[in-house]
């Protein structure tokens, strides 16, 4: 979206931190498969980064005849703002998608919730898949210049999601009937609530609203989860941009 | 995304208006296709939607060997406000996703714009895709309960799409470096430009100041172009929704 070309590194590889200047780092297959592929040659400079905010350049290098990382220099990115995003266990490639774009947009943890409306979905998004869903939140990462990686849990049910502690914490429901978006402090902890395309049922909705959650609207319309999930999130961070002068 | 389930029509179908009380309408197989799939049988409520604001609840009924339906009441949606998207013409399949989202949000036209840093993209969306595209924009509309299917145009130029006529128009350029973004009204009409990944050369950039556009900054990632173009359109209908009380 940046409207100005980067020249940087011909690459960037995801491996584990903490990195050391001076130090090797061994890349794991899939990594350097990536490389490969992107005909990155042995040399060449590349980012390292570790999802923990570790950050570094490096050189390519075959080590004992795997693909290595030389780490030139190493910096360290403070960690983002808590921006949470519970949301409904719906369709799983809708839900990968949505991963990857809460990731560009600064999402630091994703919680997929399963709920009475929402559980008979037969190809929603199960524990099995959260493995594949933190994988592709460190492609996004990679792709958009990050250094966080966002958590991605197992599915928990609602009751489990609400009981999270709310201290000091902005509680947000997406919901056609609610207000405009409160203001956030470009700091402030922020958890969104956004519920499966069946709806939540009274009980759910009684839970919710108990839980502290306050009703903010994305629009008129009826949104797909993985819509509303990224609305959510692109409003928060344009949110924090506008509260860095509060 | 409505936490609220809402007991209705068996299904929506998308069908030329306009919609009379009392008269027939005759489904086109793929609609009447996706009704079969969904089980809704002969006798059964429908909506019926023609993308320019004629909506009607019908009948399905088989007329002559065909699915149609017998519409009993119709209403007429005043257009939303023009909201249009220009965006670099990225690969395909993300674009068709962004058509969808897109048309969630309430964007009334979407323009692909070939760039000089994006003509190479090998799976890029070109004019052979828009049929596609309107399709996918139709199952949109049915899903999210809109009434105003967006227009897909084939793919233009920078300079072409920089062309039209700004009177009476907020121009909006996302970009990492831009600004918050300005007011706008309920009803106001809005332009957005989101480039290609690629980004602009200089020339183009200029081009796009000069046209009036004012940059405005999504966060601080480097975003995707579909992540970017939702992000876009959920500020704008949140903020029309602000914008209700001006």
């Amino acid at each position: 979206m940046s409207a100005i070309r980067v020249e940087g590194p011909a690459g960037t590889a995801f491996a584990r931190g903490p990195f050391v200047a001076g130090g090797v780092v061994i890349l794991e297959e899939e990594e350097a498969h990536h490389l490969r592929v992107r005909r990155v040659a042995e040399g060449a400079s590349i980012r390292l980064v570790d999802g923990k905010g570790g950050v570094a350049t490096a050189r390519l290098a075959i080590e004992r005849q795997v693909l290595a990382a030389r780490v030139v220099a190493t910096t360290t990115v403070a960690a983002p703002p808590r921006t949470e995003l519970l949301v409904g266990a719906g369709d799983r490639e809708r839900f990968l998608m949505l991963v990857e774009k809460a990731t560009e947009l600064g999402v630091t943890r994703i919680v997929p919730v399963v709920t009475n409306w929402s559980v008979t979905v037969a190809t929603r998004f199960q524990t099995q898949h959260v493995d594949k869903a933190m994988r592709r939140a460190r492609e996004a990462l990679k792709q958009c210049g990050g250094a966080w990686a966002p958590q991605v849990v197992a599915p928990v049910s609602l009751t489990e999601a609400l009981r999270a502690p709310a201290k000091d914490l902005v509680r947000l429901a997406a919901h056609a009937g609610g207000g405009p978006l409160p203001r956030i402090r470009e700091g402030e902890a922020v958890q969104w609530l956004v519920g499966p395309e069946a709806g939540l049922d009274e009980a759910e909705q009684a839970a919710v609203r108990g839980a502290g959650f306050v009703s903010v609207s994305l629009g008129r319309s009826t949104l797909r989860f993985d819509t509303a999930g990224v609305a959510c999130l692109a409003l928060t961070a344009a949110a924090r941009l506008k509260g860095q002068d509060r």
